[in-house]
């Protein structure tokens, strides 16, 4: 017999402070306001703002802020904050403040590196996984590469058959239990990277008893057909492999602060009661390592057909693990000019982090690039006089690859302002994952603006000049079982926008260019979370015009700026009434596989679909209403923009979903069964969930219709929102 | 042997519909405006508003609203609420509104009368207790006046000995479990009412493992000295028993709903997990039966003279219980007038309860009686040309009695836009329950506003002509401990205002007229909830003259005038940061008292007095810019009004208390030993509570320290609320 020896080792340092910082084009002025331009000085500061992008620019950002590896926490990424801050202040910001939070990150122990082995019946390990990626040409002499692992996951060493789960879904699970009779208590388990966020992969394997978690990068999902290993192309290496944090946090921010803002005063949980640390060890590898271990389960096996169970023995050796604190500060400041805008007390974010595995060639630096452009621009538009309607907030968020935690803490932080003046949240991760065309994931109130904007950015593409970007999107990816407009999708999570959006209830959207997922079956793309994420992989490969980083700055400063200086908020009521009719419809048609059920325990769906209607015309009479507005009493612009920012706020419900309290958002969060996607009505969704499994069908019966009776409650609540104010 | 048989029947109406209504004194046409009087206009118009209210309407109101018992959920209450509706609709309000919940009520089963019984060992029942009170001299005619009871009791004979536990507060069960080694398991617990609510007793007699429960009026806490019992004083008669019900809601609202409103499509839980239902029976008797009973427990014992515990053995008799649903509804309407004010989207909300036990003399009508004079002299301003700058809301609840149902539904339904919307509720419970002075309970940020308006009221006291109500107050009530200034309370709950101040954050306050608490001890006043509650007794006895309910009138009508009228919002930030101070000085002092524990534990106030510091300076400097504030532009001073009208909102945690997840106000929630008291940081003081007898100190502490830090994190998050926005 062979063993297979998981040996993780890693640091937790409890307290460790990373440094996020936020930048405003506004000042702290009280009470002294700019007076606006009109709507037509508006449109052309706009057109200026836009134009005023360049695609140069970008690539220098992009160059300058991927030379070295900046992983939170670590003093190269408190250096390129400070580097970033010293820029923003120069393009014209009025202040860019940098505030530290103290929140628990993982990092592995160098001394002791993570592998997993195979040893034989004497115990010797025959075949050990590597202990890093090759480095790529031109990185030789970088130092502080963090080898491939998986944050926060357990320490220890599993013993147990090595059990292969393919993406390790719940799904996966399922078939294993129920179809091929195959239990994974106390077993090792092997799964592909891909479809899932890799959290819920462990949450699953540790659900089923797994005593460990293998994860690799399947070629069938890191490779495109055609396209060379990276540096001859932008495919996954066979040594390349997917580094990621393995938490469930479900919205809770820093594991050990869920709710509040991780502070020096802050009262910390213990360790062992952090939430959503796994339990059980978890290690990635690369394919060409994967290959060996799934050879050894039953000979020779092609790398793209890697389907079904496989299992043997294998046994687990000794390591040890490491808990280092420490804490360091940073110094916060403000700085003061004296033109704020109209609407201080309104703000308009645009975030994005920092933090990256490594170089983060495109997370999250493809992102990071475009938004320092966006604060050029809006520098450039400053110095000449402009001053937006509404507080612009720009954020660069630390440690967002160990959980979201700056953009949470901060949130957490600032929570009582946001909820009170946030009008919208727009998020800045990488901003290309493809050469296709754009990927737009919004609230439906922002649908309306963002082909408004998209009309006004022209196609980066080669032979489309002339062509808008939403022409070229709306061509490629064409919404035609909907509506004859270009594809938007529901938000999930996975990145800084989730507690703005899912737990305070700020409209929230995010743009990024992607790949065509018709023909391109990789999740992400394939060189994602490794040491080839680096500039060359976009200059070369991914955007080597940077005309396509460019529209995306484009799209994404263009939203900011229509919210940020629109007398009218561009926030579209009756397009949410649209997708909540789809959302309804769809849950039905879920609940309509259980005719039989629906009968017996007398559920139905009518109450939701009349709260539909409701809202629905209280939306269309709203808008009806707004052409009627006399626009020169900021009094009643204010009162309806009122209306229309706390709309998404309608739909927060305090409770929580259930045993997910910071998940509040009754229209949308992210999957239970994959935190990547967004589910509507996840209330509802999750109840009927293998509901004919349930071991009280009563019971699950009756909690489906509580979830939409939670549900009318809150779209009948959101409608009243809606409504003349007396 | 002697037997106490407890027969406890009740019905519990399932289903049963409340009607509550609001009116609005402005209309609903959206976008048309009224422009506002000067602040010198305003005040020439809170005057006659003040003048216009008459002592002898005030008794016309009273006398016409307590000529029949007004149960909630009987018809009698609903002809009520109509004949309120169509008599505000004639006073000139512009819109009357009436929407039906289906709460869970209960009524005793009059067909199976509740008495509690001493039985010989042959079973023979030897003495009942009274079926009813014996009725007042003119009611003698009067049908469906219910017999007293406690609502909600659970049905069931309990069998056990008969221990008496004083007032059955959290120290008596201590005192006789700790000291005179007395176990109440399974015994039936006779305690008498007064000094905290009765739900609490109850609470505490179950978790203590009683079997049952009698609860007493002893005249020693019900009948003062030197006064002759109704009809020739206002003492209780010896036949008068006090009814009440005797939930724990924690402030759910309906029992079946909690969390959201009790709509014909609202889910509801089984009545086995229903909030707060108590689980043993309850019955309340009067202090003749009370004597006889105790009597045979050892002896005659002198009524003011019923201390320790005595313990005799009792055995259950055999009786049933019925359920009984049904269904009505109620028509909802609207009308529409043309001059909304200026601000229609900011709500002063005036609220009181309609529903009493039998005629509600005192509890709720002379509250009741006060709101419509309010109601009327408000219709005779806007008659004249007058509109308030922001809506008022007037609003007759239902099923205060049932547990404060009306207006938790309402705030239920309401949550999203009372949150964006609301800027205070004043409570109108009973206005009187003594005849010596004024009687106020608020949030900190109310207390300059009830100096200013009660300096603008008459005293109502023969012999005092010229003198101002604060005058009067000033020399009565002194806070001599505190400042120089009549003593103004913390809110506790027991009344409707508990959901929009506890759950949802919004400033609160309530008014009336009290007793001489240096001398006088009873609880609230000796006929509360008995059925000689009637208009005679207000009438002959409390306020003759109906001057001391004038100046009721006057306060409450006073504070809705300003708060709705004034152009910057009358609430005081500094005098939030004052209250602060001394409840952080007061947490601090009664953690001292365990010197040893807070440094074994590393437990500090610190952080909490530095927040309140932060806090401190951040109102002084709000306070400081708004004196600089252009109050020419209306989005300045909006802005400002924002920041006051929020501030409240900033101490609600969405997450809640502890096991209390709809008290969710960090400085202010209903002691968990006793609802009708306010605590301040309920977290914090809870936590310390008897935490010398915590079987796991650490943990106990450590809850400590999060409690701590929660507080310091919400008064630092109110504080950035004030500062500039931008």
């Amino acid at each position: 017999t062979h063993l297979v020896n998981v040996c993780v080792s890693h640091r937790l340092s409890q307290l460790r402070q990373i440094p996020y910082f936020t930048g405003q084009s506004t000042s702290c002025c009280p009470f002294t306001f700019f007076k606006p331009a009109n709507d037509e000085d508006s449109s052309r500061s706009m057109r200026d703002f836009l134009d005023e992008m360049r695609a140069e620019n970008i690539r220098e950002h992009l160059r300058k802020f991927t030379r070295l590896p900046h992983l939170a926490g670590t003093k190269q990424n408190l250096r390129l904050a400070e580097e970033i801050k010293e820029e923003w202040l120069e393009y014209g910001l009025d202040s860019v403040e940098m505030v530290p939070y103290d929140v628990l990150l993982s990092y592995p122990n160098t001394t002791q590196p993570n592998y997993i082995s195979i040893v034989d019946h004497l115990g010797n390990q025959v075949f050990n996984t590597s202990l890093a990626e090759p480095v790529p040409e031109g990185y030789e002499n970088i130092s502080d590469i963090v080898p491939p692992y998986n944050a926060f996951s357990a320490q220890g060493q599993p013993v147990g058959d090595l059990v292969y789960v393919n993406y390790g879904r719940t799904e996966d699970f399922s078939q294993l239990e129920r179809e091929m009779k195959i239990n994974v208590t106390g077993k090792i388990v092997i799964v592909r990277y891909g479809k899932i966020f890799r959290g819920n992969k462990v949450k699953n394997a540790a659900f089923h008893g797994a005593s460990g978690v293998v994860m690799f990068s399947d070629p069938a999902d890191y490779c495109a057909t055609g396209v060379q290993p990276y540096p001859d192309g932008w495919n996954l290496p066979g040594g390349g492999a997917q580094r990621g944090n393995v938490l469930n946090l479900n919205g809770a921010g820093d594991p050990l602060t869920p709710g509040y803002p991780a502070k020096e005063y802050t009262f910390r949980y213990r360790l062992e009661e952090g939430v959503g640390l796994p339990k059980i060890p978890v290690h990635p590898i690369g394919y060409h390592d994967a290959i060996h271990l799934l050879k050894n389960m039953g000979g020779p096996i092609p790398p793209n057909n890697w389907k079904g169970a496989l299992n043997v023995s294998y046994r687990i050796g000794p390591e040890t693990l490491h808990l280092s604190h420490f804490l360091s500060s940073f110094p916060c400041f403000r700085q003061c000019m004296c033109a704020p805008p109209l609407l201080p007390d309104r703000y308009v974010i645009l975030g994005g982090h920092r933090d990256a595995w490594v170089f983060g060639g495109i997370d999250p630096v493809s992102g990071a690039a475009v938004v320092h452009e966006i604060v050029r621009s809006t520098g450039r538009l400053l110095r000449r006089g402009w001053r937006p309607r509404r507080t612009i907030v720009f954020a660069s968020w630390d440690a967002e690859e160990f959980g979201l935690l700056g953009s949470t803490e901060w949130a957490e932080e600032n929570a009582k302002v946001l909820q009170d003046r946030a009008v919208v949240y727009i998020n800045a991760d990488s901003a290309i994952e493809g050469m296709y065309t754009l990927r737009v994931d919004c609230t439906p109130s922002l649908h309306t603006l963002v082909y408004k904007v998209t009309k006004q950015v022209s196609s980066p593409e080669v032979g489309e000049e002339g062509m808008s970007l939403y022409e070229s999107w709306h061509k490629r990816d064409n919404w035609t079982d909907d509506r004859d407009a270009p594809r938007i999708s529901k938000l999930g999570s996975g990145s800084d926008f989730e507690a703005y959006f899912i737990r305070l209830g700020i409209a929230a959207g995010r743009a990024r260019y992607t790949k065509d997922k018709k023909t391109e079956r990789y999740s992400s793309y394939p060189v994602y979370h490794s040491v080839y994420e680096t500039f060359e992989v976009v200059d070369r490969f991914y955007d080597p015009s940077f005309q396509r980083l460019r529209a995306v700055a484009q799209v994404r400063g263009g939203l900011i700026f229509q919210l940020a200086d629109s007398q009218l908020l561009p926030l579209d009521a009756s397009q949410y009434a649209d997708s909540l009719t789809k959302y309804a419809h769809s849950i039905a048609q879920l609940g309509q596989k259980h005719q039989d059920a629906l009968i017996t325990y007398g559920v139905s769906f009518d109450s939701l679909f009349s709260a539909v209607e409701n809202f629905t015309t209280a939306a269309s009479s709203f808008h009806e209403r707004l052409k009627t507005l006399d626009r020169t009493d900021p009094l009643q612009v204010r009162m309806a923009n009122d209306q229309l920012m706390y709309l998404e706020r309608a739909f927060v419900d305090p409770l929580g979903l259930p045993g997910r309290p910071f998940y509040r958002h009754v229209i949308f969060a992210p999957s239970i069964h994959n935190k990547y996607a967004g589910e509507s009505f996840p209330g509802i969704y999750d109840a009927l969930f293998d509901i004919e499994h349930a071991a009280n069908p009563r019971r699950a019966w009756e909690e489906v219709r509580r979830q939409i009776s939670i549900a009318t409650f809150t779209v009948h609540a959101a409608a009243m929102t809606l409504t003349p104010p007396a």
